[in-house]
């Protein structure tokens, strides 16, 4: 239930009775269409931001700022242009304490002057009985909005070649130093390597 | 008009008379051609870069630089290293103070030693009665060629799924502090969600 | 070779002997299957980390790094937070004197703060006899293991539109200084301009 191409009923009977006729035609006459994924996974992730006294339980640092800026604290407004690094587990309910089942690597940065908006690069990282591979992302992410979408861009793994959406939600947050993100994976083209 | 599939008259001919052998034959005969987008558009975005003194008017700012490079001043030679966060506003016209229908948001480093050239992770973020969604793009920037091609890697919004090339030049540029650029988006790969 | 549908029997059947239905159902029966790549290349790239003493011959520089850290030598324990802008020459072979035959430009940064592993956002850039054009990459490098596959998530020129996997490999290296990857390239969507 992945996505299809759409034919015209007039190309349809072409293909049919005029077969050499195809190659030309079918050039002009289909989009992809998708009803519902072919995957969908649920996540959350964690992330605890180094601010000069955690060392031990951050997972996450500060990495680069604007001039005005440092490497403890967020900048401010809007914390615009800090970059962070982070190495966060991923668990499959809301409890940081949860087995993790994966990491999220990678990084996000704040890139809006006037409000709290981010965009990230990062990976979901897995090596259990469930899933073996990765996920890669990149994308815009407004946190002040309920749920936004970011894009799934790739994958490796059990995940090879797959694309599709992922929509985070911030399930909780504590000032700039602890926030959990929820993630409603999406994935709209599946391949197997035969 | 988008792209489709190429069968040899072999292949169709094993196709019409044979249907049984389909499955293991069509493993091995077509690749995506594209005649034409499936979608284009052209904006212009607009980079002014924090120089120490332009906090009010600046839309971006570096937040990374080599050892011998710092936050206000591109670091010397060809600024290699220099990393800049960027809250753009988007234009529909060459005119910085046109009505912004969108913002590009995210990051450009400069990566080449010997001349200027960057490499860029970004989206465009649109929320108005044309387009809701966002495009995201990644890839290389040779600064110094007329026109430079990078890859729209995925999509939201009106934009689900989509891929294809942006093609950019710049515009208009005053030092390092000030440059516009022109986006003429191609999307070779269009999605439906239904 | 490249990918094929797999339609079941059933929709085989329909297909042949009840044409009209084929919109609805043909939505429901296929994935993306790959059997082997449209294209593969192997390529090795350089990296020669800036640290204090070697501007000259340094390929690459720290550019962000954390609070514990700074821009000549990676940051303990595991360079987490280290982020690098490189500028690498590709070879054919793993000898770096060899000719290029182009350039990987992008960064990478240590994202785990238990071993070295690292995230990669990048080009390789060609524009010789062979090769015109970028392939774009992004995706989790975890270099402790021997291969790892990162994701090709787009391209230009030569390779407009692909997308693949890339096998990386730590050919050689020197401290955190030297590095060589060999990169095997396995593409396996391939798009042709007409």
């Amino acid at each position: 239930i992945l996505c299809n191409k759409m034919y015209s009923s007039k190309s349809l009977f072409t293909f049919l009775f005029f077969p050499f006729l195809l190659l030309s035609i079918s050039a002009h006459s289909y989009t992809h269409r998708a009803r519902a994924p072919c995957k969908e996974m649920v996540f959350f992730f964690h992330d605890i931001v180094y601010n000069g006294e955690n060392y031990k339980n951050a997972t996450s640092a500060i990495i680069g700022a604007p001039e005005w800026g440092n490497r403890t604290i967020m900048s401010s407004p809007n914390n615009f242009g800090d970059m962070i690094v982070f190495d966060d587990p991923i668990t499959l309910d809301n409890n940081l304490h949860s087995p993790p089942i994966g990491r999220a690597q990678g990084m996000y940065f704040y890139d809006q002057k006037d409000t709290f908006s981010s965009w990230l690069g990062f990976s979901f990282v897995f090596n259990n009985t469930d899933y073996k591979g990765s996920l890669n992302f990149a994308g815009h992410d407004p946190l002040m909005n309920k749920t936004r979408d970011i894009s799934v861009i790739g994958g490796t793994g059990d995940f090879f070649m797959t694309r599709g959406i992922a929509t985070l939600s911030t399930d909780a947050f504590e000032g700039s130093v602890y926030f959990r993100l929820r993630v409603h994976v999406k994935l709209y083209e599946c391949w197997k390597l035969l």
